[in-house]
């Protein structure tokens, strides 16, 4: 998103952001943000479905368990992501959590965290909480700082928006999100390394906000991969400081809100794909005639996490054998499938496949695999 | 295998081979081989997992069922995998064994077919045809012709030889492979795109062949990952011409058989990760201290088919996190695991994890992800 964009980017109700540089990263770029809701945010949390979960996830889901889904800030570092660091690990992202709290006047459990980076390192604790004064000096309305704070190998800052107009009060939903390689987020409740935040000034339980979240995830979120590989510290957070109108489910601005707040996690999600490592092309893959759709899912990610689809579409190439292929490996019947795209010549490609067997249908979408894939990764670490 | 190699190349008795160029290849290259035992040799058979299964493969089941595992010949083309091509496809794989049976003075269902090349188009059956009587006049003892007429973006040809003297006799064993792309095999006993035949003189039932090849398939051609995308063509064909010593199972030299088969597709199914396309390193990936083979065998291949655990081989960089992220998203507890490597810098590297939870471990060969594998692939078709 350009400069301009991002000088309209302002969070809903209720909410303070803030990024700075903490020295993580060797670029001297900021790599620390803060989330502060002073009155507490109405949380609905999602994490990785790795079993190698990463040390703030495993803090983080202690502070749910502890606060009732009511958070009143998040600490975010880029550069680290704490993760294949042990019980050291765990302990440091407590401490955090807990000298922050001090500072802030909250309770520890109210803190969350989430970190990206390389795994296997220990995260400089000291160094980050040296800079705690400073970041939170650095929160403001607008949440200037914040969505670049949270970047890794990302070359621009992922922000959507809607509103929604309820009599004379409007209710905001802000996401923010990063992501570019190691994308194939499965992200479960309660429990990508993408990362995101929603925000929205409405008043809402957290069961409804749970159910709106969950949906959104599932064709958003859940639905993207640039290389197919899992992280270990995938998480998006949905927050709402309850500062503008109620909502409730079975009421008439439910849906709706359930709506836009699916909207936001679609854009943000495209937005991973689209500034996915390397990635010259956005390909949206739709499996229609299915039996099921988790047989579509199936398919359509086994197309979008092929290595032979994938340089074909950087290459430009049509070759729907390894469409054919790929929809084999998955274990689905290809003998009625008939298959068409949009030009492979265009930034952004549509693939569809009917497998003319059912009813069910999924949409996903990924990147093609260029060589500046490997150029950013194999000098990573 | 230097031309040198080559020129040692023998068929084990009983056999003969050849080959030629049909014109499938645009280059002019040899595209189509033949082999043939006269006398009939006893086969195991053995066929890709996936469910999109190429014409020539459902062709061979037929035959099989048929001949009860006593094969003639076998014919092999390159360029042109003949898979999703609907019915015409099956019935030009039919007419191409029918053509070649009358020819060769055999039944038909005594003819095995195997393709591979670029899968969605038709073969050119009338171009084989005419040529089959060429292809018949080529058939040698040594076999000269066979190993490059399978070839498709191989860039060497894959053999391998052991022999195991009985009393004063000897028995042959000789594989001949190809595969390069499109490698990660899951060969299913009668039911890769690698391709396979090996050859041995001894006399030997069906049974005790079928169980000595499918430990082979297992630890070898079953035990690769070039890119992680499954074949439509895999196919690996063992067949015993009965022409030197008689074994047995439970007799003393039938251990020693199985064993040097094992090498045999061990040596064949290295040489095609060796070959992998791009690929400037083979990997050998070890993981021990797990709870079941299965397991092991489902981390080990986690790894090797992580395009960023790839690129970093390719890079050089020792990077761990990528290693935990990829044995994570394969759903392994990796609270205990400890890892290491051999230097990154040679073209062989030994990578090995320890998960520290049980007894089980398995092997599996891959090779990196480098821009000339996006080079090959972008440009197929």
């Amino acid at each position: 998103m350009s400069g301009q964009a991002l000088s309209k980017f302002k969070l809903p109700k209720g909410f303070w952001a803030g990024g700075i540089s903490a020295g993580l990263k060797k670029s001297g770029r900021k790599d620390l943000g803060l989330i502060f809701c002073p009155s507490g945010a109405k949380t609905a949390a999602f994490f990785t479905a790795s079993t190698a979960q990463a040390a703030p996830l495993i803090v983080s889901k202690r502070h749910l368990n502890k606060n009732k889904g009511v958070t009143k800030a998040i600490i975010v570092n880029s550069g680290n992501a704490n993760c294949f660091t042990g019980l050291r690990g765990i302990k440091d992202a407590e401490t955090i959590c807990t000298t922050l709290a001090k500072k802030l006047g909250v309770k520890t459990e109210e803190i969350l965290i989430a970190s990206t980076g390389i795994i296997g390192r220990r995260l400089p604790k000291d160094k980050i909480r040296t800079k705690l004064p400073l970041l939170i000096n650095s929160l403001n309305k607008q949440g200037r700082g914040f969505p670049e704070a949270i970047l890794t190998t990302d070359k621009v800052i992922k922000l959507s928006r809607r509103s929604l107009r309820v009599g004379k009060e409007i209710i905001n939903i802000v996401g923010v999100a990063k992501g570019s390689g190691m994308i194939y987020p499965h992200l479960h409740y309660l429990h990508a390394t993408m990362l995101g935040f929603i925000f929205t000034d409405c008043l809402i339980d957290k069961k409804a906000l749970t159910f709106a979240a969950q949906k959104a995830v599932e064709d958003s979120f859940n639905s993207i991969s640039v290389d197919g590989c899992m992280s270990t510290n995938d998480t998006v957070f949905f927050l709402a400081s309850g500062k503008s109108v109620k909502i409730v489910r079975n009421q008439e601005y439910f849906k709706e809100f359930s709506r836009l707040l699916s909207e936001v996690c679609l854009d943000l999600a495209k937005a991973i794909v689209k500034d996915g490592e390397g990635a010259t092309k956005l390909v949206e893959i739709v499996i229609k005639g299915a039996s099921s759709r988790a047989e579509a899912k199936r398919g359509a990610f086994a197309i979008a996490n092929s290595n032979l689809f994938k340089t074909a579409i950087y290459g430009q190439s049509p070759n729907w054998g390894r469409v054919v292929a790929a929809l084999g490996q998955a274990g689905l019947d290809v003998r009625h499938l008939k298959a068409s795209s949009t030009s492979l010549k265009k930034k952004e490609v549509r693939v569809r496949v009917n497998l003319g067997r059912g009813k069910a249908a999924s949409r996903v979408f990924t990147s093609d695999l260029s060589p500046d894939y490997i150029k950013i990764n194999a000098a990573y670490s």
